[in-house]
């Protein structure tokens, strides 16, 4: 492995890029960046060793580390267009529609549908860490499909990030993360806007605001351009987490009109356990 | 000031007592919980030095720490009983029922109705940490309605504290409590209900949740014994946020359903400048 593309050097992109430099030195990196300001930081970050649209003929390993919206597109492009010794890697939040779009096509076995489960509220390559990836889960969807020889190039860089697999289709992807995920930002993004709105004639609310709001909207600083997309390729689950949220919220609402605290209190302790499996998670 | 009382000997009774034990180390604190493991644990714990459930008649100051529905009830009772010299403080979350229930009380200037911004998702005697109120924010309600000579006291305890004053009327307070702690809690105790009732028939559902889900689903894992009372004694408020919160939510998810993902992606940008202005707040 000698020479990899990135196109999307934004905070996975570029983390991807300075965790793998750091494992693996002697490895080529190009790459682009449709945003001119974020493929100059990039050169200048040392996440590419050279800036081209185009990934050479050579190039081992092809990364996707853009909005989850525009992957189907450079995907077929990328793939018809690759010989036969290219891996093309994505690293979308989203693979049900993604995985689609390829089933068919004469290429498919030199693509590996990837998530790596990591990120913060911010983006670009100036966001990007070397330790972004480390023991975090990459989620590899439809695996078998995937060229046996081509995808040990692909476990030899996950392993070099120190990154742990899993596998699972892309359906039950997407339904999860819409869950674990996707739905929390939306919740964040709401109470975000739920206090701006109240803001405009409530100065100094946020001189209140404890540690547990700042944890809680953190993620409504999250990109847009990242996450508008997710809405759009996650729809059908959005729909339902939203939906099911929305009601679990109501309801409780419902519970405080009626004054019922009891039935809140034991439904809150019912809750809790979150925390345990939370902390079984670490 | 050589005496101080605390009912309620939990992680914000525990942490002011461990605090000030450091500012003062002179002061003797006597307690009470009506929990007897806490009163115990509070005990080995050094949060006080001697355990009792009525305050000797020469304490200076009671403070007053337990969920926010028993506040009033013991507030009346110890107004009613202790001597001139004596100021009681509650560190209750909602203050506007409270506030009214003393309004006429003969004793109300021996009264200051505050509020520490501060907590973490954990509850009891070993949650207290010395640090926790540290250069948090302490809000102060009626502030005019308290006598003079007693609130010297209050000033040197949360000068001893290193706690930043904010003073605001008990209505103001408890409508801006709701939109900037009082819903975060809820939004989250509803994001880990809307996963764990996915859960019941989705394993391992959490193996894919990131750091996003965890920051955001962090105070699921508060306290029912606290939380559900503020439900009660900030019911108004919270219905009105709960509302405003479900209303957000329910057009995001008919943008969704439109399709029209540049509003969705316009509106997050809008949102984003929450963390200009919690960043400011630091």
């Amino acid at each position: 492995m000698k020479k990899i593309h990135i196109i999307g050097l934004g905070l996975l992109g570029g983390s991807f890029s300075l965790a793998l430099k750091q494992a693996k030195p002697d490895i080529k990196f190009t790459g682009f960046d449709a945003n001119p300001k974020n493929l100059e930081d990039a050169q200048i970050l040392g996440i590419i060793d050279e800036a081209k649209e185009e990934p050479d003929a050579d190039t081992d390993v092809i990364i996707l580390a853009t909005p989850a919206n525009t992957l189907s597109g450079l995907l077929i492009k990328y793939l018809d267009q690759v010989g036969p010794n290219t891996l093309i890697i994505d690293f979308g939040s989203t693979k049900e529609n993604l995985c689609k779009a390829v089933t068919e096509h004469p290429k498919r076995a030199q693509y590996l549908a990837g998530h790596p489960i990591a990120g913060t509220e911010y983006s670009g390559p100036k966001a990007a860490k070397a330790d972004l990836l480390d023991k975090k889960v990459f989620i590899i969807c439809e695996m078998e499909l995937t060229d046996v020889h081509l995808k040990g190039m692909a476990y030899d860089i996950l392993e070099a990030l120190n990154m742990k697999l899993r596998f699972m289709d892309a359906e039950e992807h997407d339904r999860h993360l819409a869950f674990v995920s996707h739905l929390s930002h939306v919740s964040s993004f709401m109470l975000g806007k739920t206090v701006l709105d109240k803001m405009e004639d409530e100065k100094n609310i946020f001189d209140m605001a404890g540690s547990g709001f700042a944890s809680t909207v953190r993620l409504a600083k999250s990109s847009p351009a990242m996450w508008a997309p997710i809405m759009e390729e996650n729809k059908k689950n959005m729909l339902e987490a939203l939906s099911l949220y929305i009601s679990n919220l109501s309801k409780f609402r419902d519970k405080i009109i009626a004054e019922d605290f009891e039935s809140l209190a034991s439904e809150m302790q019912k809750i809790n356990k979150i925390g345990d499996i939370l902390d079984l998670g670490k």
